[in-house]
């Protein structure tokens, strides 16, 4: 214990080249065919084309009258009618005009549609069952309110393309020209795992000396939330024996696992030694220069020709949110087949004063929209200090706020700010 | 047939008193427990009070050692240590100190920390194994580096308010309190139906006059992505008694129904007819002044008491999800328990010149941020005819542009408009 390092060896290196490291060393997974009801949020491995065209036939956009154009307004004989689903009997002819709903097929003949708002009835029979002649008030025009055949999807058309996020609209298009099953890339399984002799689970009673673990409960639901398939690993002691035994454990069920705390400077934190002396790990960072988070730690280790992830976060459950959303989040992202797996950075003005930290400090805001300003105002949710989780609660985004120069000391109310989007709008 | 009603007999309404209609009938639904690893996404429904301070106890914000500040800096010899879920024996006196770490209790007789990174290794034992004495680089300050008692959280004290949404952050506050069964409203049902002849399943092989369902695969996925259960209803046809067992059944299993199709003023658009005549539904409204989505239809049904909405959405894909997005999800946040559940209105730039038209339209885009520009802007994802569902491909937001008046006509490349954040940003 005396021969602990009172010093880091790691160095101090700045959040932009963590998160480079992260990304280069974050693999991106495999794919595999997706049922498209079982897809969502998946990213596309293929570019999707339409096998047939929509629509597939000349289709009504109006619900009214297929006509010839060049009869003009005036008097038509209704011939029948069609309706969607329906393959349209007889042909129009100069003179005549079929009834034809939205989504219908034009009959044989007509070139037009004129809309039911535009049309007057003249006879009926059948005690109003069925329209006998109409009168068009206006001259038609060729192709009017008619869509012809692929004018939406042409037969052959890339209609999705690889790399792209599958959303409902993307889903939708899939069903639209009956592409069911998708080529995808694999979501990555992340197992988060607390650590340390003092936590007890939320649901047990409180001892003495020991505080709820609240970590895992957070990161599991930020995960999930970004809709990861997540393993809780639970909790090891502070014994190289217990981190080892639930790392080899997290290790075969899992592609990324992130941890919280035992990465810091003390002599119970033994995380690093294990993942680096016992599970022979790459260490890749240990230290990062921000406010919260600098002992963040990063490492791989190759089972089986297989790249294995691992974030050690800090214990603090403020850092842990944060670094989560900092260095993990990108890390699966990537994982899962993003083209660009960054976060989103906007900018936001500050809602009050802010003394700058010597380091890239990371503030927990909640962002709103004022009537007057195009540009969202961020307000801080309170407290800073990194064990107040207290001060994440409804912040919607990270405000990140520069370090400290000579010339530049503080921000003031109104100035602007680079942030990231964490929650919702 | 003949007899059909030439215009709608509904008055057009704004999407504001379409909007307002529908947040005053959607009732909020009732309360149930919920363990707090099931609750991501609900609504608190009562305040959430710590029942113990946090931390339980003084800790340690640092590695270090725990001291007798008036000692001053220098020499300090080490007693023995305090870890993180222990109880430290000993007290310290002056002269001496107690190893401490991150999060460990401060033992009786210290008033301050001192980090590891501010001493000295004095003299050691057992190979290094045992500190025996140290010193103090610095003077110490009562109180340095301790979290007191309560710091983060005071017993009895509110930390979660009625009303706040049940987010990965919210969800770790109540673990670390140990409140696991929280009260919250419960989720709308939310069942989603196509209505239409013409309609095949995405499966199906495509039979003449026929086209893919789109609708219910992209409102399905639109609602998940919200978080909300959902109920696939399949598809009904054009006739008013496939309709009614369609309704009939919805009404059993779902607390809202949503339908695409069957709105327009064709003569197999029967929806409002079965609504109003077969279910005696009350019917707030037909027809709202905007584009895309004209014939939006919401009604409420009251069976046994229980208040039931329905939205009958317009058929064309690009319609169906602009108007769920519009005023489905806000009911279903006002049904959640949301105190606003308004749709976020934030502020972009357009990157085109856009030609207003004489309604309000919803144009689909996405949002990206320049560097030298505080402001997003806007891009068009396309043509945006209602039936070409590929112009919402990777939008994230729905602008709202204004209609053309006499003084405006369009808008230019650069002109603010407002926006609804409808996916990732
Ligand atoms: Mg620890
Ligand atoms: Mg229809």
């Amino acid at each position: 214990v005396a021969l602990r390092a009172r010093e880091s060896p790691f160095p101090l290196i700045t959040v932009e080249e963590a998160v480079d490291m992260v990304l280069s060393e974050a693999p991106v997974l495999g794919v595999e065919k997706v049922f498209y009801k079982d897809a969502l949020g998946r990213i596309l491995a293929e570019d999707v084309y339409a096998k047939d065209p929509l629509p597939p036939f000349p289709a009504s956009i109006k619900d009214g009258y297929a006509v010839v154009a060049a009869d003009g307004a005036g008097d038509r004989i209704v011939l029948g009618d069609s309706t969607a689903g329906s393959v349209p009997k007889g042909e129009v002819i100069p003179g005549y005009c079929i009834r034809i709903s939205t989504g219908a097929p034009i009959p044989k003949g007509a070139d037009a549609v004129v809309q039911v708002e535009d049309t007057k009835l003249l006879k009926d029979a059948d005690e109003g069952r069925t329209e006998l002649e109409i009168s068009l008030l206006q001259a038609p025009v060729i192709g009017q309110d008619i869509r012809p055949v692929g004018f939406d999807i042409k037969a052959g058309e890339k209609i999705l393309a690889k790399g792209i996020r599958l959303g409902p609209s993307e889903l939708g298009l899939a069903a639209t020209v009956g592409v069911v099953k998708l080529m995808c890339h694999m979501f990555p399984v992340v197992g988060v795992l607390s650590t340390g002799n003092e936590l007890v689970e939320p649901e047990a009673k409180l001892r003495p000396g020991h505080i709820r673990d609240s970590n895992r409960t957070t990161l599991l639901a930020a995960l999930k939330e970004h809709g990861f398939p997540t393993v809780d690993l639970g909790v090891a002691k502070d014994r190289p024996e217990s981190l080892l035994e639930h790392l080899k454990n997290a290790l075969r069920r899992t592609d990324v696992i992130v941890t919280s705390g035992g990465v810091s400077m003390g002599e119970k934190d033994l995380l690093k030694q294990v993942l680096h002396v016992d599970l022979q790990a790459h260490m890749h960072f240990g230290r990062v220069f921000m406010k919260p988070g600098k002992p963040t730690t990063f490492a791989t280790v190759t089972i089986d020709d297989t790249k294995k992830l691992f974030f050690g976060l800090p214990g603090n459950p403020v850092s842990a949110i944060v670094t989560c959303n900092l260095y993990v989040i990108p890390a699966l992202n990537k994982m899962s087949g993003y083209p660009n797996p960054r976060r989103t950075v906007i900018k936001a003005k500050i809602s009050s004063d802010i003394q700058l930290d010597s380091r890239p400090e990371y503030h927990r805001v909640v962002l709103s929209w004022r009537e007057d300003d195009p540009v969202p105002w961020a307000s801080s949710t309170g407290s800073q200090i990194s064990s107040r989780l207290l001060s994440m609660c409804s912040a919607n985004a990270l405000l990140m706020l520069p370090p400290k120069t000579k010339e530049q000391k503080e921000m003031k109310t109104g100035d602007v700010a680079e942030a990231i989007v964490i929650g919702r709008l």
